[in-house]
């Protein structure tokens, strides 16, 4: 860790001092200027280097603790943590494997479902026509500790009505599938941005309101390019990133 | 569009509740349930699924207006506007070759660049021994009305002193890098996640600092697999999502 340069804060900025100095030390951490195991610069260099009392340095530092980023260890310091799960995107991504990876038991909870009527956008990203009937499915799933996801899943209801009971039943949409005659499916397409939570999302996610969520949008399809399902997973920001190996 | 139920905002809640509708909105438009040219519920309508004021629905839209989310025609109603650009991540993907497909003109400028010392996170991605002398350069690029990224490029200082100079010159990394032996490269990996922007970037990207911005990281590479440069684009959210199209 190199010596810290000053740094600027900007006082009676909407955005409150503690809060610039935790942005600004999340984007060392996550760029990697400071990675894994780094030891941070102590409370008294930070609060030197940014022009503040040491206790606003402080407020920043516990936000970063809760939010994974750093680890405190008494008497030695604070030190980066460990990178955040990484979840490849490809032709095989299933959230149901990646959860199997990071945890023994699949946990996944139906949330509510609804019919509705598809507009362009979604009929397209199906194959359906416009205003055929939609079956969308919320559902909350657990893949380890500190990574859930709240998911929208979209099928057309008139071959997978009772998918969400099913879910229900099993806990994960691969076996679910598979009861509706798709025990294969590969992702055709992904998007990724990100948002603010919905209240919704916010709560079941324990997330706080004004913090980002990542949102991976995407489409399932059988072997032969039928697409199977639009899905949408909300995930925490910070405790996941997204990678794509290019071969 | 189907007629509206009625929809839950929280008094009190730290969140306020003109941003909650912008966010429900939001949520509505990027998931795909309102596509393309489908028309909002009016102000009235909405007004009432909330249960609020004519005039708080009224600030939400707007804030969608200057997201570019919905697109506003006098007398006629509010309609969801064109899907954000799409930036693909594949082997191929080129930040210059993406501006051109937008804009006629590559625009970037040269913001700083500053010389450290390669902590073990950044020596692993560049393929260097750690402690060695890496160049950070930033750079603020625009690709088309709306769409700009603030850049951070990371080379090995010993193979590439002198690059942010050759960018200065030549407001692109594709020529830069060919004066510097490198006429082809490719991208290994990339990482996506998301964060709010730090003031420098906040304000080089025209968002609001409470406004959270998506990142790309990501490890460009020679033919032989060979690091070349570790970069990491910072893109306001909203106006460009990436696509992963799975062969």
């Amino acid at each position: 860790m190199e010596s810290l340069p000053r740094r600027r804060v900007r006082r009676g900025a909407p955005v409150p001092v503690w809060r610039q100095i935790e942005i600004d030390l999340t984007f060392e951490i996550r760029t990697g200027f400071w990675g894994p195991g780094d030891r941070l610069p102590s409370e008294a260099e930070l609060a030197a280097a940014y022009g503040v009392h040491r206790h606003t340095v402080r407020v920043a530092l516990a936000r970063l603790a809760e939010e994974g980023l750093v680890v405190s260890h008494q008497g030695k310091g604070v030190f980066v943590a460990r990178r955040p799960v990484e979840y490849a995107v490809t032709r095989e991504s299933k959230w149901s494997e990646f959860e199997q990876r990071l945890a023994a038991n699949p946990d996944g909870k139906l949330l509510r479902s609804s019919v509705r009527t598809a507009n362009a956008e979604l009929a397209g990203l199906l194959a359906l026509a416009p205003g055929a009937e939609l079956l969308v499915v919320e559902t909350l799933r657990r893949a380890g500790p500190g990574v859930s996801a709240y998911c929208y899943h979209v099928f057309d209801n008139a071959r997978f009505a009772g998918i969400d009971a099913a879910f229900r039943r099993l806990h994960s949409y691969t076996p679910a599938l598979a009861e509706f005659g798709h025990p294969e499916f590969f992702r055709a397409k992904t998007w990724i941005d990100c948002r603010l939570p919905r209240a919704d999302e916010a709560r079941a996610l324990a997330v706080a309101a004004d913090t980002p969520v990542m949102v991976m949008s995407y489409v399932d399809a059988g072997r032969d390019g039928t697409p199977i399902l639009f899905g949408a997973a909300v995930v925490p920001n910070g405790r996941l990133r997204f990678r794509i190996d290019s071969p």
